[in-house]
């Protein structure tokens, strides 16, 4: 990458935010990966335009650009965000770039251990990030160790994985093993690296999933760092996305039905429709809406 | 087709409902069309299988099927319902055919006009689906039409479709012009017919979006016939697509703060989220929970 | 379109070819239709930048560029050629999208005949291209029609679609018939006009299939000028392309061996390769290897 | 599995073939993997019955049904072939899994380290398949190790990972990590499992790169398995796909001119062709059509 940023001239669309991006230094993540940015298409206006292409002579007058988006946003219309793409080049743990790669409309270029001597990199994480194993959620962490114990398993894994690269190096320098069985005893958090590219329709698909609170940390830093990149690219359709997905909520039928028994301030409306549910769907229904379990009790149940 | 139905011996799962489609004659849709289930692959215990892979050993007892069903549905764990597949046969207008083939995450093989000479098979609608053009709507249609005028404008149309029939014979027949360009005068009332096969997850996309009262009628007819067939193959997962996502919502987080505001009882809180919608978003929103305008003003406008 | 090009101030990678298609006016194609380029990401550097992430530190000088390119079109690496991505804007016949759209990996934004009133534009071929049936292919075009005739059923064609477009205007303005209903009798020579956008990869997969003698005509010539832009876009991987798939042929099992035996002068070898191909590939082999059917007779079977 | 095959009543078309694999055991592959059959759809009839759609009325007779698959897989229309479906169940090294999950055009579902404890499953490979780096393949094995030699590096490998092993349980149950950090550490020889669906036209493309010397042999050896069910189930298509791709050759355009020398006994013709070749090319070349580096000089330079 150039100390001094390069620029051309050209005769495609630009988006001034992402020019910026492109510009700036590697986004660093983790202890050893990074994302940097490097190419893009489109715009906010490639949006309208694309979407536009739809009203042909003798419609109205097209509403304007920023409402444009929020309506298509809104309504799942989601061809015209395919009509920007974006192009980085992300560095992560092995086991971080499995959970990424299983978004398949993505074309991706993995750096091979077939072909390459892998470098000694490996994720260890930081002591605030040692978890233990959540209670109520069987695929995700509890409450952060104390620091001493955190810092003797971290210790652990270094080691572990030092010790798993100085086998990979002697089975290859020693022995001569070939590179596609040497690399076999390598962790799942050595780092890999890769070129990703994607159409914004999936990538907020893909940020829906992995900049969400159930996404593993390690993936998530990855996805808040897109998603900021994603902001300074297309801002008005990264807003939308943000009001209408990301700050949003899907109903089901059931909670639909509570909800209407709520704008009636109908109690027992809401509690027909409790019956529908399981009693976790509830619980996470009550909190969605700001109410504690015991709150239902409280609205007039004869109305 | 077989006058009796024809049985074989099989190892692989099947789905009792959908054995019973298959036995069906085809499904008439529209004046010519019609839809036949040819094959399918799974059932409900098929997603359970695929989603149950990730609870290797030493983890909980998994809950029971239609839960877990549910649960995948809701969380929008969609890859299960991949492991499901059908296959039909249809025929339908080439207009339909137009906006069918833009899902494109299914497999198609077409009638080929290019190979083949054309039936003289076109669309003409019901007098009771003739309808004037929506005011409020720009792709919509609006009341239908007098009786006396739609069977003018039909008749109108026949004899349209049929002069170009006449033309293609003769191009054809007289003149030997190649197929691929006597068809090209055909009109787009002509009727195609296609092998088609889809996932269930890919098939519960396109129901959202044809068994919807947004897509033109002359669709919605054959995305109301599978959505039939599927009810039939996969009883449970279609009741979970019907309570989590086609009888459910999606609110923006401006209409998720206005929920909050109805569960507190507070017309105020509402109101301001009303502040943060367009005109149209509100009324869309109010007819949603079931409330007119003024309802609102009816809350208590200081809690 | 603007008159005079404008320009930006990009750190994008820019390709300098296509820099000057983007500031062309339109290709012009058929009677009303056209290509024009609207934006591209990527060029053969950026092929090669994604291909080389395979090769990490340690392993050894990469080759040249050019060489990178050949050897990854010759080997079918797919994958770094999908990083550069191309949007056009194009203009053609109902007929000639519905071919196209079958390339399912694609982005597209198509004007819509629900919401738009279609223009008066339908394609009526030129009397050089007016021509019969073919009597060898079922889906192909003969010899071409003697200019009056071809001419007549050229007037025949455009007095036909113009008839259609009146009554298409009469039902919607006199009737006041839903756009979507009216436009059902339009030909399937009517224009539409779409955005799309595709990787390179899935381009040349394009135009492996439409810029060849067994496409259609009236695709041919979009795909044709697609091939002008990405010669200009991408000049190595382009020449690569031409060099190992389109000038090159895929030899079945049964050719192969017969090419062996040409390789030793043996007829005999061929000739026992022959046996097992049917007449119709045998002669399409001798065909492509430049002999004449009796050609082989003249090798010495004895060896 | 059951002991005793289950059957049921269907009438959905049956692959004969097919049936046998499903109640096949699973096939053993590794040391510790395997693949085993779930579900199917299609069969060779399905081929043909979806490429006959395009043959309407009015057409000529359709060829014989193996020619026409050999047809359609010559001639790569390849869309009949999608309208088969194979569902398997598979267990496989983890960097197996990352090369396989490369194939974006199936469904997938795979065991999660996220919720459950991985079993203590890893591979280390017979001491026949240890072999050196080679060293004219970056990404290619070499010569098999003295068996003393390979036993060494083998018992190597299997203590490192049984000691990774050691520490993952270790971090669970005395630390309570969270199974989604702990997992961290295990090697990439780890078993993982996951239910695969994929379309034929899919699957012969996965079996063209995995089925093939330059895969890895980890690989290698479920896409032979695979192939093997293949053949069972759509033995027509198997035979076509082994003629026409596997078995066959694609020539680039200066490899076809150095055919259609040899086809007239031309050195001079083929010798201006192996100029348009890297001398690379030309050793794969000659290597391909059977002949040695020095035999072209044996040929007549003057014809």
């Amino acid at each position: 990458m150039p100390d001094m940023p390069t620029f051309y001239e050209t005769s495609r669309p630009i988006a001034m935010g992402m020019e910026g991006v492109l510009q700036a230094p590697p986004v660093k993540l983790l202890d050893h990966g990074f994302i940097r940015a490097v190419d893009y298409m489109g715009n906010d206006e490639a949006i309208v335009q694309a979407a536009r292409v739809s009203y042909g002579a003798g419609t109205d007058t097209p509403s304007k650009d920023e409402a444009l988006i929020r309506y298509l946003m809104k309504h799942r219309h989601t061809t015209p965000f395919e009509m920007c793409e974006i192009k980085i080049h992300a560095k992560m743990p092995i086991f971080v770039a499995r959970q990424w790669i299983r978004h398949r409309t993505a074309s991706v270029n993995e750096e091979s251990a077939r072909y390459s001597i892998m470098e000694r990199e490996f994720y260890v994480p930081e002591a605030e990030n040692m978890a233990v194993q959540s209670t109520s959620n069987k695929q995700g962490r509890g409450a952060v160790m104390p620091p001493n114990t955190a810092n003797r398993v971290r210790e652990n894994m270094r080691a572990g994985a030092d010790r798993e690269f100085d086998h990979y190096e002697v089975r290859m320098s020693t022995y001569d093993l070939s590179r596609e069985l040497a690399r076999m005893g390598l962790p799942m958090s050595t780092y890999t690296q890769w070129y990703w590219k994607t159409d914004l329709h999936n990538m907020f698909n893909f940020l829906s999933l992995r900049d969400d609170p159930h996404a593993q940390y390690e993936i998530r830093v990855y996805a808040e760092a897109l998603a900021a990149m994603v902001k300074a690219w297309v801002p008005m359709a990264h807003q939308a996305y943000e009001d209408y997905r990301k700050n949003g909520a899907h109903l089901s039928a059931a909670e639909l039905e509570a909800v209407r028994g709520f704008a009636k301030g109908s109690g027992a409306a809401a509690a027909r429709a409790r019956d529908k549910m399981t009693k976790r769907e509830w619980q996470a229904f009550m909190k969605l809406v700001g109410l504690n379990d015991t709150a239902l009790n409280d609205m007039d149940p004869q109305k």
